[in-house]
């Protein structure tokens, strides 16, 4: 397939969705110059989201993170993390009691907002669990995996609550060469130990974009003609963003190296609309 | 968990959707008495719908049957299929060409009302495949599975165009004691040879309800909390609905024994909102 | 890794197996040259087998097909296939009564030197199958598919009997640039749509490589060290051969490209003692 | 299916597998009464191995736990466990340099045997990983989950080894109602999470069972059919043994219920020839 400029390519639609991780930053910050590309869109008048498979921390404090590094056209309104998601299917299903979670006490804080009470794995007791209404996968740190994944999957075989999985994603970079188990990896793990089938929400699933369609249409009505999704990652952001019936464009600035791009669509089958080196403006 | 009166739950909800097959109907036709179940819900102005995993004919054939069977209050606009989320791709992302499909003239008669031209895969031609722009898995019946299946492998050899499967169910009841492969069931397999990572539209995936979700809101505005789904099947309707935040009732009428409901339940990790025997209303 | 020749590498070895397909031949017939490395072979008293996922045939058909092609020292005795191990079961834990199975006559005739009474599947009676204790897959010819596939899954639904898989392989090469579906793809439909477990032979699996094993130590008796494994796919032949403790070469006159046979390595981690280009000796 | 006396059947078999946790123990310690299974089979000629899907010890530690419990018929020659599979892999393919690692000191001193020079995963440092030419997983405890594994993950980015797995089961249980993670669920996500495929051993595969028949047949030449594996597992031991051509004897001692064992036959498809309430003879 043919490179394209991104800048040559945003122009035709009203609405922009972006990965985040291998997209706007990598293990260094966001990418150099990436404001530019926001700037454009601005003054363009084409709105743009952000949508990222993450529940490590609310939208507030995943924005706030983006405006810190210079980027002050990101607040929350422009967050759609896999964490809203699984917050919503809380509010809606499971609506009171105790969540217990995996995850560090900033990702709970998140869920205190619904008022649900939110008890850390590390602090539950297996005896007194009577009061436990769901369990939820929030992020790899915050407790001990040896005993409180173990702690886990007896719960489970005591409790029949639902399992909820606020980001699907099996491992993430921590540095230039070095990544880590993300929290997705362990809770497909317990899936298959414990034989349940959990609740799970993250790009490439539908209900990521669908939820960030109905968020952007608040701004902007949009058909899904004039909306383009931006990603590093032909297995989540690319298939999901096809299947949802968008345009897709890869960038090379991530997941997808420049030298097996080519090889990958083939295998695999799933072909974006664009190709682009990245979507930095110059 | 306590069986409930399936009468007794509806008037919480504003909007019902029921699965098609397990629940409405059987290997025999329509459940004696479904009838009334639908007086009862226009009675007290409950909307319904049936979603169904099926693309073997369009809509208004789908509701054309129940008709006959006496259901005239089904016209085609209570009726999502699968079918239609596999067109509402085709129209949104493949737009021109030819589509090639797996199934009968009658499976294929509802894409060509988007301007699209079908071709049987029985009738194409591997040396002259450049005007072909995708594949779709329609039904089992329409081809001969042997010669006609190894040719749709080669032309995904030749060929990476995308691959939309309209139903992902992997087999479906022909009589009270016999079952026939069911054109998800195809896919999968020609999915696992080729490597290839199709596009597949059906319950359990959230987009089916959305879309259910977003068509029913033309007649009515209601929240999740405001709508129950009806299923027979633990793996589709139910963790589906559950899923999408709304409220599940599991029936006894189809694949889900009374004998091994509380098991499954268990062994799953699915948990319906309510369990009735029926959704026939007395 | 670094290129070897392969008459380098022979020399090490007491036994060798070879696969047979892009090893020996490809779509083409045997590969022009291969017989000067079993004269080489036969002048070093290096012995050879051919380990081969195919149950089309018996040993004695397979061998007359290389025979036929001038490779005259190739003898029943010399083929090791999988359908020799579906016999093997057969023999050994079904012993009496009918095999019913998919495949075409001339796959079935080396069950029936059983004493077992086969049956194609194309010819059962599904109200009449008292008299059936396993189903074999043989081959993807000699059946009707559509009518035939659909049988099976119903015999399946009022017969819990074994169900063997006498060819693990998905798909193999008809042509140039051509494949077809193997038993093995239309096994693991089936296994997928009824839940069942079948009973699966067929290289990577380690019965396959401890048949030829034994069967090897009739003519000499020789430690694994002493044995090298040829082959051109890395996830059958190369992770089969190192999992059973010999060691492997992996030749790129089939399925493994040059072009791309580093990353596959890295990729996947299996790694072949020694990568030839050919099994061609000069 | 009818139940089966134990000791009714055992009189037909030369040499009998026993799986070792649900068939010969359980949380609390071996089984009141088995001691006269053995005294019984010790006196009638049958010859008796266990095999365990354990790399926690080696075979002399394994036996002498069972010895401590006052069965002293049981010595390491009737031990055969997936950590000697591992170690002979090992030996086979290995050969020199350092193995890294998880588990315990106490399930590496065995491998030390071979003259490999072991390094435990908590001691690797990842910028000095050169001599390192081997990942095993051994045993769930003796490393921090959270540091350790993704310690692994990172090393097989830059280093591309055999990756072995001694003990493919995925939960133990620890108490009468709490189970443990094993070793083989943790190497299951690294292997999903890395994309590489591992060299696992464990029952059902097939080389545990003829690793057995082989150490067998230097006390007695047996045909496979006179051999007989007991087990409470339909998924390891019996379909294991089934493929490999031996009867099989399942017990209801362990992880399989007299309330469910016909409904679970019924699903699976995996048949044993003999169900019985228990190993012991009364």
């Amino acid at each position: 397939m043919e490179m394209q400029k991104f800048k040559a390519i945003t122009d035709r639609y009203d609405v922009i969705f972006f990965d985040a991780y291998g997209v706007l930053k990598n293990s260094l910050g966001v990418l150099d110059g990436i404001e530019r590309t926001f700037a454009y869109l601005i003054e363009k008048n084409i709105d743009y989201y952000i949508l990222t498979n993450d529940a490590s921390r609310g939208p507030k404090a995943l924005a706030q993170a983006y405006v810190e590094q210079g980027l002050e056209m990101i607040d929350d309104n422009k967050i759609i993390s896999s964490g809203m998601l699984a917050t919503e299917y809380l509010r809606l299903k499971v609506r009171t009691g105790t969540v217990t979670y995996l995850g560090t006490q900033k990702s709970a804080h998140y869920l205190e907002e619904l008022g649900l009470h939110t008890l850390s794995i590390a602090d539950l007791n297996l005896a007194d669990t009577d009061a436990v209404n769901a369990l939820v996968f929030l992020d790899d740190e915050g407790f001990d995996w040896n005993h409180d994944i173990n702690k886990i999957v007896n719960l489970l075989r005591v409790r029949n609550i639902p399992c909820v999985v606020a980001n699907t994603d099996k491992s993430y970079p921590v540095s230039d060469d070095k990544v880590s188990i993300a929290i997705g990896g362990i809770a497909d793990m317990v899936e298959r130990i414990t034989g349940r089938m959990f609740i799970k929400f993250g790009k490439p699933d539908a209900q990521m974009f669908i939820f960030a369609y109905e968020h952007s249409q608040r701004a902007q009505e949009a058909g899904k003609q004039n909306i383009l999704m931006v990603g590093d990652t032909l297995f989540t952001d690319i298939i999901g963003g096809n299947k949802f019936g968008i345009d897709t464009a890869l960038v090379l600035t991530g997941n997808t190296l420049r030298s097996t791009v080519e090889e990958q669509i083939h295998l695999t089958g799933i072909v974006p609309d664009f190709i682009c080196e990245s979507a930095v403006i110059d």
